[in-house]
């Protein structure tokens, strides 16, 4: 692809799915010269040392940033304030700090008090993932046709904001920008809620006895496989989403619970004529979403 | 595949999504010489002789049994027993019929009293299906490595329910069989549970004002687009099933507002060590699942 990095030195601090897809993604794009990770466990460092995806492994990420000009920070979002701090005082002036994180107010809160001036901090959100974890687990074309989502803090350089989505497109997103606030509105309702929900049809599923456990599988075909899947995503990173995120998660699951407490009674009552406008309505707002997907 | 004809004359009442695969797959396979269907609307009646997947096209449902030794109810369950009643005294001597609804206590009660003696009635499910509906959504490969489930009442030939087997496995389905009760069990966790609760996010999503449509499927990646692909099924066929299968859908579904109400507990406690408990959990019963899938 690009054949003029963008950034000489990237750095990143947690090689997981997300981590190491980056790592893949820039080197087959050539967006930048040479490339240095941290990870707090010694297995995942060896892992990444014989996978030989990066140019240099640290155990430290005061190590890992030194010199960098593009630090991204792709450990789950309850970690980044520690992260901002321990890194902070060893960062290059005129660097650009980013993450990856799926909540991006706590991680504005929490990075921002720990970064120093003339350094450019640009949260950012890719919003791509598969059920695996671990540096194993990623792959050049991960973020090919996905979103990354920017969101600025007000007084952010334009430039380096500017400079930063270039490298995300040159990774194979398209890049939109917005409020923190608003993304993680928009995030709690395609992902976060989601997941939750997936999470719990699971867990309900895991608590019948008189299905057998190979029964669940075989016949998932009509719907279940897809929750199964959602809910196989990395625990801890989980957490920390529902955590961060958990005042508009929290208004977000009493709606749809409201919702569904609605449908519960039109099925109870079998009201046909309810039903089927229901579920017309929900085949056409997709068919409405379908079609707006790739309005501005 | 197989060569030699399991049934000589195949007739398909209704010809939508899984109709019309089932007769390109059918021909494919040469399972049977000759297909003959039905469908209610001129429209597709018209499609379906214009596609030209079937030898013979009927208005009426008693035109399209005639002479065929293998009959297949393809319309949504709450027309099942109508379409008994309507075929009843024109069949063949001998003739196998069967169903491919989604719920199979309720087809069984509607059906069965309309069908006379010396007819074989063997109700079966091909768990296999996509948001496309109509016969151009048809195609040969819609069943390959599926499962069909067959719920043959306890005084069935089972001659009969072999050959109806060996059908299904020459479409590419694997085949199970179990009581009607036990499968609408099995299919409510599996898939109606998980269709209703598709629709419901889907329709809480809608009636958000603060995101726009456009951001709703570009952001998709991280869940929602899996929920809104399955609450784009086919709402007619839905409606039935989940009035036809209402009593156990009750249970899971409160079952499930359950496990959804602690959930929140936890997350509105900012519980971590809980709910990373809980995602592992998931994380862990989807992999027994797995594991468990291909056990008899």
């Amino acid at each position: 692809m690009s054949a003029a990095p963008i950034f000489e030195r990237l750095a990143l601090i947690g090689v997981g799915l997300i981590g190491s897809s980056i790592a893949h993604a820039a080197r087959a794009a050539g967006v930048v010269r040479a490339i240095a990770a941290s990870a707090r466990s010694g297995a995942t460092r060896r892992r990444v040392a014989e996978l030989g995806i990066v140019d240099q492994v640290s155990e430290t990420n005061a190590a890992a940033v030194a010199g960098a000009d593009l630090v991204i920070v792709c450990v789950p979002v309850g970690q980044c304030g520690a992260v901002a701090a321990e890194i902070g005082a060893h960062l290059k002036p005129g660097a650009t700090v980013s993450d990856v994180g799926s909540v991006k107010g706590s991680v504005l809160k929490d990075m921002t008090p720990h970064l120093p001036a003339g350094v450019h901090f640009v949260p950012a959100h890719p919003v791509a993932g598969t059920e695996h974890s671990g540096p194993d687990a990623g792959f050049a074309e991960l973020f090919v046709n996905r979103w990354c989502i920017l969101t600025p803090p007000e007084n952010a350089d334009p430039q380096a904001v500017e400079r930063l989505a270039a490298f995300w497109r040159a990774l194979g997103t398209n890049v939109d920008t917005m409020s923190a606030e608003h993304h993680d509105l928009v995030l709690a309702i395609t992902s976060h809620v989601p997941h939750l929900i997936a999470y719990s049809i699971v867990g309900t599923a895991d608590d019948l006895e008189t299905v057998t456990r190979s029964e669940v599988m075989k016949f998932s075909a009509g719907g279940f496989r897809d929750f199964t899947r959602i809910a196989s995503s990395h625990p801890e990173m989980w957490r920390d989403i529902c955590i961060a995120n958990r005042d508009r998660l929290l208004e977000e699951i009493d709606r749809y619970s409201k919702n569904l407490g609605s449908m519960r009674k039109i099925v109870g009552a079998a009201d046909s004529a309810a039903l089927e406008k229901l579920f017309a309505e929900a085949r056409a707002a997709r068919q409405r979403w379908l079609d707006g997907e790739f309005e501005s």
